[in-house]
C-alpha cells in the first residue's frame, strides 16, 4: 500500500523534527474554549474552570494493532483517535484535546504520514477534540501511534466502573461482534491477494462490518444522550475489548454478579449471516471479538422507562449479588460461567 | 544486559495485559490532591479547581533515543519520566501526574519491566506525580516508552516560549554539554567491550557526565525558587534539544534577537576536560549536543538584582530586536550566526 505512492515521496529527513510537525499540523484548528494554548510550546495549556477533567491514553503498534496491507493509513488516523475518545465516553465526559505521538520509520515518507494525520484531523474535527501536542520520532522499524484524550465533565456527572448495584440493568449500546467479523474478512481477503494478486475481491455484502473495522466510530451521541435523557448509569465501560472481558472488569469493581442473556445480544445481520459463512458461532464472537467500540453500561430500574424502546440501547443483562457469580443464560436456558477471553494484545 | 538475567525469567504472557498493568503499578501511590481517580477505570479523573494544567508528552525508543547495552532500565523509566516533567517546568507549572505507555517485544521478561517501572515510580515518588493511566502492549521489535505528563499552575505564572522583549537577560539553569560527552564516554566504552570484553573499563573521572547521560534530573526547583525571589521570566524553554535550537526556536516565537556570550556558557570541569580528551571543541557540544534538561529562560533587566549570585543560574546572553538576528559572540569577539544543529532524532 505504502509502496504505491512512489511518484512523488518527500523523505522525513527534508523537513526535520520540528519542521514535520508544523507541516503535518498546520491545518489544525482549535475550538474548545478549554484549550488556552495547543502546539507550539513546552507544553499546551488548558482551562476547565470548574470542571473536573479525564484523561486516557492508547497505544497502537504496526503488526500488533494494525496491518497496512489493508488498513488505509487514512483510515489508521481515524481510528487512533476514535479509540481513545471512546474511553472519554466511557466516563460520561466530553471529549476537548488530544496528543499524537508517532514513531515512523524511514520507509513511510512525508506524504504517507500526511494521509495519517489527515484521518487525525478528519476525526478531530468530527468529534470535536483539538489536537495540542505530540511527538514524532523515529522508529527501528514500522509505525506506532500514542494517543492521550482529555476530557471534561462536571464532578457529579463521572460515571465509574464501579457503580453497578444488584438488580440494576445492563445495557449495550448499538451491535457487536461486527469489528472482528469484518478483520477476518480482510484477513482471508488477503490471504487470497497474496496467493493471487489479480483477484478483485467482491466485499459488497461485508461493507458494514469492514467498516466498523477498519473506521470505527465513538460513541459521543450515547453521552449526549444520556444527558438529554436524564439518565445517569450506575457504571460505565468501553467493550473495545470484547463484551466478557469488559463484563468481567465492570463486575469485579462494582463487586457485583450478572446474568447475561444470549437472546437479547444485538447482532447486525451482516454480522449473522458472516458467521454462517465462517462457521462460527455469533455469540462467541459477540463475547470475545472485541474493537466493537460501543457502550456497556447499567442503569437502576427505575430509570427504564427513560430507555425502553430507544434503538440505541439494548438490556442485554440484570446485575446480581457477587456471590451469585457472572454468567451467560443461553437460549436453551443454560447457565454457563463468562470466562474472559477477551482480545489479549500480548499474547498475539 | 537484559539477557543477563534468566535466572528467573516470567514471560509476559503468563500475566496477561490487564495482570501485567495491575501487577507493575501496585505499589504506585496517589498523592496528589488534584488526582481524583488513578489507574483502573477507561480513565482517570483529575480536578484542577482553579488552575489551569499543561499537558506535554514524549516518545522514546530504542535504538533512536537510547541503548540498553549501557541504558540500565531502572535509568530508563526514571529518565522517561524526567524528560516530561522538564517540560511541565519550562511552563512554570507544578507536575502532577504522567501516563507512562509501553510497547515491549517477548524478549523482555516481566522481571525486566519491573525495574523499568521501579525507575519510573522512583521518579514520580521524588517528583510527587501520580501515575494515572498508561497502555501495556507487545511491539514486534524493541522497547518504547511513550509518556504524557500534566501540570498545574494560575493562569498569572503561565511562561510561554513567545514573551522575551529585547533588552531582556537570557538566563541558562544549571550547566551545559555534560550528558552529551556522557554518552561519547559510553559510546567509547561499548567499541571498547565489543572488542574486548574482559575489559573492566574505568569511568571514574566521568561520573558526572555520565549520570547527565543515564539519570538526568528536571529543574523542579527552580520553578520553585523562581517563585520565592519573586522573579516570573518574560519567557521559558527547556534545552533539551542543545541551546542552539532552543534559542532559535525562543526568539522566533517571541520575534526577537540575540547576543550570546561563549565565555558565559556555564561547563562543568569534567566536561572541559573530557572535551579535551577527546579533542572536540566545547562550545560545540554545548550548543549543539542536547539531552541537558536545563531551563533556558528571560527576565526583564529590572530582576536582575533578585538572581545575581545565584549559584543556579548564569546570564548569558541580551535579547536583541528580531532585525539584529541570533550571533554567538566568541570568546575573540566575532559574530557568529546562530543555527539549529540540535539533535534531530528523525535524522540518526
Amino acid at each position: 500500500m505504502i509502496e504505491d505512492k512512489d511518484q512523488s515521496r518527500t523523505h522525513i529527513s527534508q523537513l526535520g523534527e520540528f519542521g514535520l510537525i508544523d507541516h503535518l499540523t498546520k491545518n489544525f484548528k482549535i475550538t474548545n474554549k478549554s484549550t488556552v494554548r495547543g502546539i507550539g510550546d513546552d507544553a499546551a495549556v488548558l482551562d476547565f474552570k470548574d470542571n473536573q477533567l479525564v484523561v486516557t491514553t492508547d497505544l497502537l503498534v504496526e503488526g500488533v494493532h494494525f496491518d497496512l496491507s489493508y488498513m488505509p493509513l487514512k483510515h489508521l488516523g481515524y481510528k487512533s483517535v476514535i479509540v481513545n475518545l471512546s474511553d472519554v465516553y466511557a466516563m460520561n465526559a466530553k471529549a476537548t484535546q488530544i496528543t499524537v505521538s508517532i514513531a515512523v520509520s524511514n520507509r513511510f515518507p512525508v506524504e504517507a504520514l500526511e494521509e495519517l494525520y489527515q484521518g487525525i484531523e478528519t476525526a478531530a474535527k468530527l468529534y470535536k477534540v483539538d489536537v495540542v501536542g505530540g511527538d514524532t520520532t523515529s522508529s527501528t522499524s514500522g509505525l506506532l501511534i500514542s494517543v492521550t484524550a482529555i476530557g471534561e465533565l462536571e464532578s457529579k456527572d463521572v460515571v465509574y466502573r464501579s457503580g453497578a448495584k444488584p438488580n440494576d440493568l445492563m445495557i449495550v449500546t448499538g451491535d457487536i461482534g461486527g469489528a472482528y467479523l469484518g478483520l477476518q474478512v480482510l484477513e482471508r481477503e488477503k490471504e487470497v491477494f497474496n496467493v493471487n494478486p489479480q483477484n478483485q475481491p467482491d466485499l459488497d455484502s461485508y461493507t458494514y462490518i469492514i467498516e466498523r473495522q477498519l473506521k470505527p466510530e465513538a460513541r459521543k451521541d450515547i453521552v449526549e444522550l444520556l444527558k438529554v435523557l436524564e439518565v445517569k448509569p450506575t457504571s460505565m465501560i468501553d467493550i473495545s475489548d470484547g463484551l466478557s472481558s469488559e463484563i468481567l472488569h465492570l463486575c469485579k469493581q462494582s463487586k457485583v454478579g450478572c446474568d447475561l442473556y444470549e437472546n437479547k445480544i444485538p447482532l447486525d445481520p451482516q454480522v449473522i449471516s458472516t458467521c454462517e459463512e465462517f462457521d462460527i458461532d455469533s455469540t462467541t464472537v459477540a463475547l470475545n471479538g472485541g474493537e466493537d467500540y460501543e457502550l456497556l453500561f447499567t442503569i437502576n430500574q427505575k430509570d427504564y422507562d427513560k430507555i425502553k424502546g430507544n434503538p440505541n440501547f439494548t438490556v442485554i443483562g440484570f446485575m446480581r449479588e457477587e456471590s451469585a457469580g457472572v454468567h451467560l443464560i443461553t437460549r436453551a436456558e443454560e447457565k454457563i460461567s463468562i470466562k474472559a477471553q477477551g482480545w489479549n494484545a500480548l499474547n498475539n
